[in-house]
């Protein structure tokens, strides 16, 4: 059986009794590690919490090697963590489609995943529209198609999720093209360079969609005993050190209920 | 302190440890019971798992009497346990608002939700507009504002979920006129239930948001081991029997990537 099994946010306590049970019943044990973290565990204290070894999966592995993970998982049983829910913000279908075509049994252990706890800021979650990701811009590539998506929510008065990119394990380009295996430090795009970023985009298409004034809110480690809930103008948090990663940020849309604001203004940075 | 608890959406070993704990040192532990229901557990086998009382609470506790739940919450533990996460598909921000008015501490332990587990169907979270909920029809009271909300994410490419509505514990008419406590048998739409009142109110509006061949999504228990998942036109929808309690429907939008359509056609129903 591969079990695919999501960590939830915060710690390794997030684990669902179902998860630990599987996890403790597995003979290997992968944590995908390129898409998010735990922001208050480390892999080795996951390994002694459950007593078991557990092997780090990056891109590389998921993406190039999943037989690798997949190898007897017919006869054995093996868990494959996840940070948040297996089908949160970044989907692991890829390996379900596989797992299928080798005809592995495949068991989902859901948990917690930033698509809903993002409700901890008050919005409702119902009044969300798609969620859209921000990559890191460099001199020569801004891309914006998420600015088009940022747009077409809030014509109809829809609240928007924005995950902010993270490079874990990420080569150089100078590194990448004489195949040397160096990896830069991880870097986790904070909520200030993120509102910098969106800012610079409304200024180069100049479409309206939102401006330095319009009210968002910055969370930080949501879903931690130490999460931060900042709600301020975009030029604000443009500005604002909401703490350690895991960010992201949210533009409420217009169509907002009266408790939702009155839950927002406890956010309120003045 | 206040804990507010998702248990998941299965059984009772879907709460995590943080959950478990919080329960464990908790004096009182109210169970949500209006909103959702976990399809394979009952109250009294959460109490016996938890070795706790296991007060449950309906709408009328959580609406009008809150203060029982929140009373001495300053000095001692209270759990209030949802089905779900505490901000998932409905949102208790309510109680929050009330605990903090009262400088009652709050903590908020998160769980998977129906508005996440759903991408276990294969659809892209990123890609699911606003979320609809149908209510139950009456011969006289047909409210459709669900459908331009599905209008409008169809408009824009996206999937939208559509969430089934539940009666537990309403009173009848004449019952509630008269004062009468006596509640008629609880009440949960299913699939079929909903694509009929989905395909009435197109034939009514004929706006063309979509049709009895639209293929759509039937989900039933979704979460658990014995989920159902069912792609099939709302036609056939219409007619299907999709076993127990809670039912969901999705409307895949017309951005589908072709990793979406792969996995959804394991569930074709031919």
């Amino acid at each position: 059986m591969l079990y695919i099994i999501g960590l939830g946010l915060s710690d390794e306590k997030d684990i669902t009794l179902k998860g630990l049970e599987a996890i403790k019943a597995s003979e290997r044990v992968y944590l995908e590690s390129y898409t998010s973290i735990l922001p208050h565990v480390s892999c080795e204290s996951l390994s002694r919490f459950y007593e078991k070894d557990v092997i780090i999966a990056d891109r590389e592995v998921v993406e190039s090697n999943s037989d690798e993970i997949l190898r007897n998982a017919g006869s054995v049983n093996v868990s494959f963590l996840v940070v948040g829910d297996p089908f949160g913000a970044t989907t692991h279908t890829d390996l379900v489609i596989r797992a299928r075509e080798m005809n592995i049994p495949v068991e989902i252990i859901h948990n917690a995943s930033i698509l809903n706890v993002i409700g901890a800021c008050g919005l409702q979650l119902y009044n969300f529209g798609q969620t859209v990701s921000l990559p890191f811009f460099t001199e020569t590539w801004k891309p914006d198609s998420w600015y088009v998506r940022i747009s077409e929510n809030r014509k109809i008065g829809l609240h928007t999720l924005v995950l902010l990119d993270i490079k874990v394990k990420e080569q150089s380009l100078e590194n990448l093209a004489r195949a040397r295996k160096i990896y830069e430090e991880p870097r986790y795009m904070t909520v200030s360079q993120a509102a910098n970023q969106m800012l610079e985009i409304e200024d180069l298409r100049n479409e309206k969609v939102y401006s330095p004034d319009t009210m968002a809110i910055g969370v930080s480690r949501i879903g931690s005993r130490d999460q931060k809930i900042v709600y301020a103008a975009l030029k604000e948090l443009a500005q604002a050190d909401i703490g350690p990663p895991l960010h992201s940020i949210v533009l409420p849309g217009s169509r907002c209920h009266e408790m939702e604001i009155q839950y927002l203004e406890a956010y309120r940075q003045h």
